[in-house]
């Protein structure tokens, strides 16, 4: 059936492992035929902007195919990319991941596809799809949090994204919860990011091992404690283990700490968190609810919910979509 | 010389100890007429009323007689108390220091004088007071903190204040620097008020003398340790004492780590510090410039200035007189 009315977006999420593509109606009504592929980004930048280039063709034609659209129903391109970004310019200024540069990421990709495109933080636009269609909807101020590798995070305040004096807003993986803590891979000492990321997640479990409990994690790890993963240990406590089960405690009491803090600093009506530690489920949200009782002021707690991302994988392509309509209203 | 076109609104700063009040043109130009008396809450809500509706009087009266205004010309009266507040209700809803729940504050000073009011946190005011005319204009984003018996902030973001989704927004001396750290009077451990309050640096050094080592401030204090205030400190380190420098050193660290977070956060333009923390001057800013630098993201701290409020005493007035001008514009 036509729906010759509708106006379409594609939303490109581009990771340091993977691209995600889809293409969505500009009123958010449904997410059509996202697209996956490896970045391959040792291939350098002009094999990653034509592999990009080629997947939202493809999108493009499945979704004119299933809709009946014709090609001028695409209004453009939005993307979401690690920072730091410079926005106005449309620059990734650098990806470790991607080993980019101060590269035009934005028209790059609008010259390939011949659409209008913008550039926003890949953590914003999480923040942005789950507000736009997702677990955020309708709340005027939110706080979103993806705990995975790293912790990215994203701010809606009075209903809009907001990106700072020069687009550093939101960086709450690297806030100290312990001012004399843990190093981080960005140079501070004790950021939430050293404690309750996935990597960190693990790494305490290595630490509590080494002291020599007994713990299903070991079989789990197939006898090599350098394959533990945070999943494994959110298995294992789910399963019964006790070491795994203190482990998942503490990083709840972390993550706590960090969203009392945004409590008390932003009063938001919704507290998003993605990412891997989404699959941890109630065993990490109960106690980080309580610890955010513990530490908030009451009026902050009971104006907030706290609640996992309803997008799942697609968050960043849906939200990608959403940053684009934000600056090309359809 | 009468100056027939300018309106003018009052400003009102209602603390514990103190009543501030003062008229100012609704362009910003100047401040006229503060004047100063004692809150005494003790004798009840009714008598601080008609106190505070006296003085406004006493302030439209002066200022009319100054400047050739009419009474006409005053548009209204703003006012800033201590939280937490309702300020759609116009409600003060506790403070433990003036002994208030739930009391229609602004209807009432409304009522008294005739004249529309409105109410906003003091620490909001002294922030947007910065803003107007002080040492944050012309910035979009602005942290404000005021540091002095308690730590109280306010957020300035996309050119107006943030009042989040119950008006708790800001409360920046109860975010948590160290999880397990000391109990702050909130409830929660760690706070940077239970570090970097006036009262808490005077605490240190307390702790600090009662190692043994020896300091001026013995001297300073008349021998008796429980007199020191943070103000003592801030002098013997000026004058060399090698305690005291420390003590202001470490109050530098948690202020800079907390100060470090807001700027990986909000990515502000400017954070203005105020309250008594200013007194101490360069001693202090030099080294929570250092921190800050030491842990935030470069862009975030390229992009900001840290800098000591330029309104003194009169930052809440002023701001009480923004705040009501944000609500009525002239």
């Amino acid at each position: 059936m036509t729906q010759p009315s509708k106006k379409y977006v594609v939303g490109v999420d581009v990771g340091g492992t993977k691209l995600a593509v889809g293409a969505m109606p500009s009123d958010g009504s449904r997410e059509i035929a996202v697209r996956s592929e490896l970045t391959l980004a040792a291939e350098g930048a002009d094999a990653v902007v034509a592999r990009i280039g080629r997947i939202i063709n493809e999108v493009i034609a499945a979704t004119m195919a299933e809709t009946g659209a014709s090609r001028d129903a695409f209004l453009g391109v939005g993307i979401g990319s690690p920072g730091p970004l410079d926005r106005v310019k449309g620059l990734v200024i650098t990806t470790p991941n991607l080993g980019w540069t101060n590269f035009p990421l934005r028209d790059r990709v609008s010259a390939e596809v011949g659409l209008p495109a913008t550039l926003d933080n890949d953590a914003n636009c999480a923040t942005l799809g789950e507000w736009w269609v997702g677990a955020a909807k309708g709340a005027r101020h939110v706080v979103g949090m993806t705990i995975g590798t790293g912790i990215g995070g994203g701010l809606i305040l009075n209903g809009e994204l907001y990106h700072g004096a020069s687009d550093v807003a939101g960086e709450i993986g690297h806030t100290t919860i312990d001012s004399t803590g843990r190093r981080c891979k960005c140079g501070n000492y004790g950021c939430l990011e050293a404690y309750a990321s996935g990597p960190a997640t693990a790494e305490r479990a290595r630490e509590a091992l080494a002291g020599g409990e007994p713990s299903s994690l070991l079989a789990l790890c197939g006898g090599d404690p350098s394959n533990i993963t945070a999943q494994m240990v959110y298995e294992a406590s789910k399963a019964g283990d006790a070491l795994a089960y203190q482990v998942v405690q503490e990083t709840a009491r972390f993550i706590g700490t960090a969203i009392a803090n945004l409590l008390n600093i932003f009063n938001p009506e919704v507290v998003v968190l993605a990412g891997g530690v989404v699959q941890a489920g109630d065993q990490l949200f109960a106690p980080v609810r309580a610890e955010v009782r513990r530490r908030a002021f009451k009026p902050a707690v009971d104006a907030c919910r706290i609640v996992p991302g309803a997008l799942g994988g697609s968050a960043g392509v849906v939200g990608a979509v959403a940053t684009f309509l934000a600056q090309h209203p359809a």
